[in-house]
């Protein structure tokens, strides 16, 4: 902020593709040191300018009245018309949330400490107790779906209690998680098991994070073999292009691939029913994956991404139990776990 | 099925449009008396025919293994090559979950009882304690994103402890949900709330039935004010009409819909900063849905549905928090509650 006399202006870390990198040293996708200023006294920006400061208030009210809004609801609370003017300060929502992210950096905070949050999704169970919003909860006997994961679950909302599990197995789906949990896989290897409905939510990504820092725990990731599957991996281990700055705080840079492999069909012995041909913007995806700087200089990751191609076809994590219902979580994982070769890094 | 010498059938009442009818007594769209035979002997119907055995021989597996599979884990466990052949059982999960449903409606199950189960989604807090799975659960203490409401609820999985609510408020979002839930709405209100993320997911939507059966509780519907939202209220209450032969299980012929009106913009003296406008989609919609037979004989409903074709715009839940981030959960909500002519039945 400036002085008297000098036109206030707020410096916010430039979000543009330009201004990320990928840090080898603690492995995650980091912005860079450009700034943008956003002045107030300038036609071009008053508007931004304003717009901050209005989000900015709305999230102080949000933290003094112990309150916490979705990015929806942060945009309705924002939006209003000028007084005198037909002007409205918001037109649609897809102006706030920029806004949102530009506060995020320009503060060095996460979106859930200024109190506003995404879709939760995802879901776990484990010998882990924690307690969340005050509620001490075992989530080893949380039901058939397990526990709820909330979009918000920094250390004032969520504290860990006790933890016997040895390490977490994050798989994509939600179907798939719960043949792990019906196996009661978490039980007989003493695990956690995660999903997160996909590309995991943020309160996901954060809490995978929060575990292996303050609990220990390696995080093992389970996900199709297409490249939605690599890509969901590069953002649960190195972070997002797109919000890079949250990397820091989000990724888990020692996440290791577990599979499926692209060698998992002759390694495992499918049947071709297992195989979906790749289409053209697979092959498209996979080779962009392939040039992503953690990706390119990694031998094992080259060969994999590669294989798949030669393959030409992509395969499903749930398209394993094709042999047995219990083939996925009675062998595949367990010799997966076993064999530390055929771990990707 | 048939005897010795005669030729192998399975009668399948027909899904189709045709076949659906809502039936003004019980409430619920339900399946007419159409019935397609599926014979053994006939070219064109062989395959289906072996379709269906087979996947009714993975369910009765399923059940005798007492484990469950996904739609999708049902395709993988069907498909296989026919010895000697190239020809696969199923070439793509669209041709099995069709299977799937002809076997719910020939043999009059849910598919939950067949241990098949869809996505779960949706959540739920307040005073009820059930049993899931054999864990003893009080919804009123499930941590901040609340009790995951899994894909099967049939009574062998849940059974009902203890309650104390008097309703039911199920909301569509999970974003709005939360904002409910931190309000602590179901302690003031003394009831539960849930949400389905959505078109509520089949679990959900059991569950709702379950409850307002077993429990006697009403259930409030709270959508946004747009012909989704009155899609998704027709579909809670008299069932889905591609899926007319659930309905008798899953809908829910006294719940009450309750907002967001066509009428509440004046009502509640809203700003014009929630009006979101029409598309042609969705006045195309809106008169579709006037013309359902459940709505077309209601004035109430014929009176609300003209009334957003002449606003000409649609409102969302969110927006109502445009005045105060608590207005929603401290005023809007109750005062609906308390005004029942305000109900939409």
């Amino acid at each position: 902020m400036a002085g008297r006399k000098e036109d206030p202006a707020i410096a916010v870390p430039t979000r543009a593709l330009s201004n990320v990198r990928f840090n080898e040293e603690s492995r995650h996708i980091e912005m860079g040191e450009n700034k943008q200023s956003r002045n107030f006294f300038n036609y071009g920006q008053a508007k931004r300018f304003m717009q901050t400061l209005l989000v900015a208030s709305k999230c102080k009210e949000l933290i003094d009245r112990d309150k916490t809004a979705s990015i929806r609801q942060v945009y309705y609370l924002s939006k209003h018309t000028i007084k005198g003017t037909k002007e409205k300060t918001f037109d649609d929502q897809s102006e706030s949330d920029p806004v949102i992210e530009d506060l995020e950096v320009a503060i060095d905070s996460l979106r859930e400490e200024l109190h506003v949050f995404a879709s939760n999704r995802g879901n776990m169970a484990g010998p882990v107790t924690l307690v969340d919003a005050g509620n001490t909860l075992d989530c080893a006997a949380m039901g058939s779906a397990g526990y709820a994961v909330p979009s918000i679950v920094e250390a004032d909302v969520i504290q860990f209690k006790k933890c016997s599990a040895k390490f977490i197995l994050h798989v994509e789906k939600d179907t798939v998680w719960r043949r792990f949990h019906e196996d009661r896989f978490w039980e007989t290897h003493r695990c956690i098991i995660s999903h997160g409905g996909g590309q995991p939510a943020r309160g996901m990504r954060r809490l995978l994070r929060r575990m292996h820092e303050e609990l220990k725990l390696p995080v093992f990731v389970l996900l199709d073999n297409d490249p939605w599957g690599y890509y969901i991996y590069s953002v649960i281990k190195h972070g997002s292009i797109n919000l890079a700055y949250e990397s820091r705080r989000m990724a888990v840079p020692d996440a290791v691939f577990l599979g499926v492999s692209s060698f998992d069909y002759e390694r495992c012995e499918m049947s071709d029913d297992v195989k979906i041909e790749l289409d053209a913007n697979d092959i498209k995806r996979a080779k962009q994956i392939a040039n992503y700087p953690w990706f390119a200089d990694k031998r094992p990751w080259q060969k994999e991404i590669r294989k798949m191609l030669a393959n030409g076809f992509k395969m499903e994590v749930e398209a394993m139990i094709s042999k047995d219902l219990e083939y996925l979580t009675g062998e595949y994982v367990p010799m997966k776990l076993k064999d530390k070769k055929q771990w990707l890094d």
